[in-house]
């Protein structure tokens, strides 16, 4: 049994409320319930945090290794410009998942670059709520789970 | 019970023998046997094509029209360069999901670009031969599959 | 009397069900009788040919080297990536005309750019259905027809 | 009957007898003439203006506002810099149709952008003398005119 | 005896009181005096404008058309955009000297493009009030004055 | 008491008819006569000149210099490619304040970039027919009025 | 009666120290006070905070939401990279007034894209002191407070 | 004994009829009997193919994998925008030639990039119909062949 | 005797154990133990602190205002998009040092870039642990400590 | 008295015979000769020499340092790269005087850019051996001489 | 009988020690050896010269104006800067073939363009020693020898 | 006892005399001196050479080979253009230091990219004349010295 990271960053404590049109109506507590549900179904266990504070995130980051076996990270928009979470995510030896809600594709231009994308296993991006599940399906498929 | 099409483009009818270091040892074969299981568990059905030819994969995805429930479609190296792709795309309905074996972001500068993200629903990438399980799940899951 | 030979692109074969809002309801069928109407009425024939392989239009352009007086194209998609089909263009010795139903500048930024327009003779854009006439008679109008 | 406005912009009352290997030897009159034919064939009247003021050629924009049906409109050089005109074409709610004698695309780099091209209904490039018809004729089937 | 046109663009009025640091001291009318003086050393007369309107700008090149041998233009702030005005000095086939007071490539960085220079038979720039006897000068050399 | 005069650039003549959605329904009339209300609030007088000739809004600002403290100005779509108002400015020693209707910076990409920016003392932009208040009371701030 | 919220972003607690000759020597202290005084001036109430941290910015922006009628920040250095307070401002309801002391287009090239203002109402920039005041009163224009 | 295949792509079917003041009036006949000439002279053996199509150009370098020692290449138009014959060749492990008639440096600007060049063992380019010879001892000098 | 700050920035903590082929297989206790011995050697006294949060980065630099000569910084990856530390820095009037571990020049293209150099004294880069003592005596050079 | 001295560049040795069609006929002798009689018709000497070497042309302009009044350059291709020369000249604080036979503008697009043009005085280009008078006289001009 | 002359720019003096797993451990006099064994194959004479000086290689270029018939050159590094290499180039009016010994686009970014290879007739790149022969053989096949 | 190379570039013979508010009053001599003391205080010795060429700098580096332990290389406004200087430090296997008297990126655009950068094992720049001690010292740790 393994222990898998889920990190959210910037803005998505205020999912289910903020801009529901793009992000949908569903709350990150219920978000992390579905990952929790599936990390659960293949025998790991999920550990989760969100931060507005990008240290924050880098210290969840750097915490993670020796002790899980996986990273899935919502960057947030910090997807677009830090080099130090990219950093942070490069240290780790780990699987890591990048995860979207939306299709950052099918938005504004400064979506479509993630600067920690060079950095991840893989990504997942555009299923909303139903991501959380995919992204720990794909995070326990990457480190020998039941698949 | 609904139709799922899943698309390959150029070069990977070679998968398996083409650089297996990047792509993988697994077949063409064995990846779309994965998600005809995936789509089967979830009480759908699966079709699959594969062409080095652009043209036939616009016309794959033009015939889907109406007939299909989603397209799962891992254009290869098209994924830069066809706005044709990307037009037959939008013109498609149904669920759209992008798919690639490895993390476009940590190889070549020129396979960072997809022409294609911004008419799909989502992508999954990076995650190998597990990727076509997941890119299936995603379809399932967009078009109210079992999930 | 000369030939005209109209050449469709990649997606044409969808017109009047793919994005009518962009492309409006009328099929490529009565796009094409307009144009042999307004051939026919300068006196001359119409020739038509639509593919969605990129080879084929080429060829369709080689074919019409010594026979026909004009080509008419609307390249689709190819518009913004076919140096080849650029290529093919300026071995053709006739007059040429690139048409588009929809004004390619109010749309996508990636629609801005046409690689064949330094080889044609001109361009008509953005009139719809209307636009195959147009072209017909600016083709008829560069090789001498009744104006 | 409806009035369609032909607007000539910079360099275009030189017009003849400027650079002819480029422009061919016809005068704007010539031109002016064949486009009011074309307009009085469909039963519609033509008012033309040239001016090499930019500033004259936004007040001639704005006041066929709930006047003109349509507006051609030969920028010259302003094509590629004036968004003021850009501007006042986006606030008059008729056809507009952008007209070039030479084909842009074929020349200096400069030349291949056009800032107004977003704000027009459509183009007609690259047909000399003969496109002042079409653009006309252009103008008319968009406005319901006799084509 | 030929006619040398000196034409001097935006703010070019304001010379001697417009930032002197920069520009000098010496007012339009001392360089166009000192320009009259060359061009009346060499046998030739000169005529001489200031606009702050590019149309006047354009209408006073064309005008020039087969009545003077040489323009010496200062074409001010324009000279970075205006593609008008280049147009206008390619339809003139005499002598086309482009005349600046400073060094535009030690200033801002816009201020080091100039759109009419490619259309120009030479360039005097950075001599201040000196400069206008060198142009008259270089001028006069080029239609075979008196050297 | 001061003068400050308010200048506004092209197609402002047409505000209130000219795409209200983005505008507003308020004429230029209305927001000169609030701005006319703040300056005399502030014991000054206020100025006030439109124009779609670049060459007249460079003139008017030339010969404020020595006459007025202020110089409020809306350049319009000249905001964009103006070098020679730019210029013009930088040689106006007063309080300069650049003054535009909507946020260009949530518009298209090429409202983005004022190149008169570099030169005005501040901007007050986004706030409708009320920014010309703010934009009298911050010009009167600048030069010592009753703030 | 509404409440305002005004954010300062980094090194604007070092105001009046920091050099002065850029940003004054007025502290933050005395400048928040000409906003409250201002907010109180026209009925309403004004809360403040400062942070060096990008992630307090953000949360004082998310608690913003349904209490505070309207916000005035000045990002500081975050104007030109921090996605995530822009995320953050788009998800507020309520009028957004970007402020900066200096103009930052008159200094590096960095300070000239602001990656947070296409997601606010307006912007009030260059005016020192005196722009908080314009701040808060564009603020209160736009929710309807006393003007 | 090794096999050569020689593969020519769009248009190059044309040659000899098509722009021969650039392409020179050799047909492809001629070439390839060149280059066959060439590989029989260093006692291999030559196969050829042409193609307008992609795809087609694709499936002939996947069937060369273990049958052919080397591939010469001229990809015409395709050279600057086919990342699936980059692919293709990147898959292959034999010796690979990129062959052009003329040189593409000396033409227009989008015929300087290869994106098949980081790809191939080395670059013949520029000696017309003498390069196939040449491209055939390249190949042979670096399979080992009597050089 | 002066005080010399030491500042390093996000995932320097994790040195030693962080991708040792790349940064060494030093910890930051024995780096800073380094730099401290350097300052001790030439009579000054060394502060150090670590934080991967950019807000506690700016307010350290903040707080050495008046109490610190020199401030060495190895700002990690906020090197490359940290404009708020350079402008911390930009206040601070000591000596200041960049120092990296690694050469950036020699790594991924995105680490070529500092937004903080223009705005330190100088940079010490490449030599790994033996880097600390170095960036101290570059620091004491400068504050006219014992050479 | 003073003296002037006048450099030229790399090829510019082989002028006359170099490409006459757009450096003309004149042999450098014959320009140099032009120039000494303009220097010595003003009271001045001229001391000329020419290089390939780059390294030459620095040590000249070094050498130039306290002993000449003023410098004339044409440094030939290498004003397009040479930022050790223009690190020369910086560095000398006479009269600089960039000269060209040709006009850059009207020629490759890299001849456009001039590296060393930013530490000069001013410039001359595109009046072949006439320059070289026009150059000598601005010289002059600047450094007091006899205009 | 011609000449052919053989140009070696910088470091390749170095060539069998320089990092032979790049460019193989073949020395320059082997490789010059090939090169004049396929020049008197032909009945040719071979002249070699190599130098790291840029000035001394523009000198050999102009040295052989109407005495070699081919040039063929590896101008190093300098192929990606030295415009005034391809100054001299323009001048030669023989044959010139541009060689390499590894292919430049397989390496880093800076070495895919040349500014030389507009200049020259042909290019040979990527077959290390054996491309010395292929280089002799494309010159001598280019003026006329025995192929 | 190892041999430590110190190479100084164009311009670098004028120090003391050239622009000294940049580069401050010391001269080469004393610069190099320093150095010498550094090496010599580390049980090393220090070779020195200065040169305008390029290839004299490629030849020294070259001759380097074998017989010194490391390269001190300040390259002037080579810095930034000379890739032979670059591939020639590519082929040296000892310590190489790139030294920088002043801080480039605190000067114009052009000083901030180095293309030696990437070929060296680290750099020390801005320390003015402290600079040469701290890059010997630098260099010495790197290669064992007495650190």
């Amino acid at each position: 049994m393994a222990i898998i990271l889920l990190i959210s960053g910037p803005n998505l404590n205020m999912l289910g409320t903020r801009e529901p049109e793009i992000y949908g109506s569903d709350t990150l507590l219920e978000c992390v319930s579905d990952a929790r549900q599936a990390a659960e179904d293949a025998g790991h266990e999920l550990e989760d945090m969100q931060s507005n504070h990008e240290g924050a995130l880098i210290e969840a980051i750097q915490q993670a290794r020796g002790r899980c076996a996986a990273i899935v990270i919502n960057p947030g928009a910090f997807t677009h410009t830090s080099f130090a979470i990219a950093d942070a995510l490069a240290s780790f030896d780990g699987v890591k998942v990048e995860l979207h809600l939306s299709n950052p594709s099918s938005r504004e231009e400064w979506r479509r670059t993630s600067v920690v994308a060079p950095y991840v296993t893989g990504t997942v991006a555009g299923f909303g709520r139903g991501g959380y599940r995919l992204a720990i399906d794909a995070a326990v498929g990457m480190i020998g789970g039941a698949e």
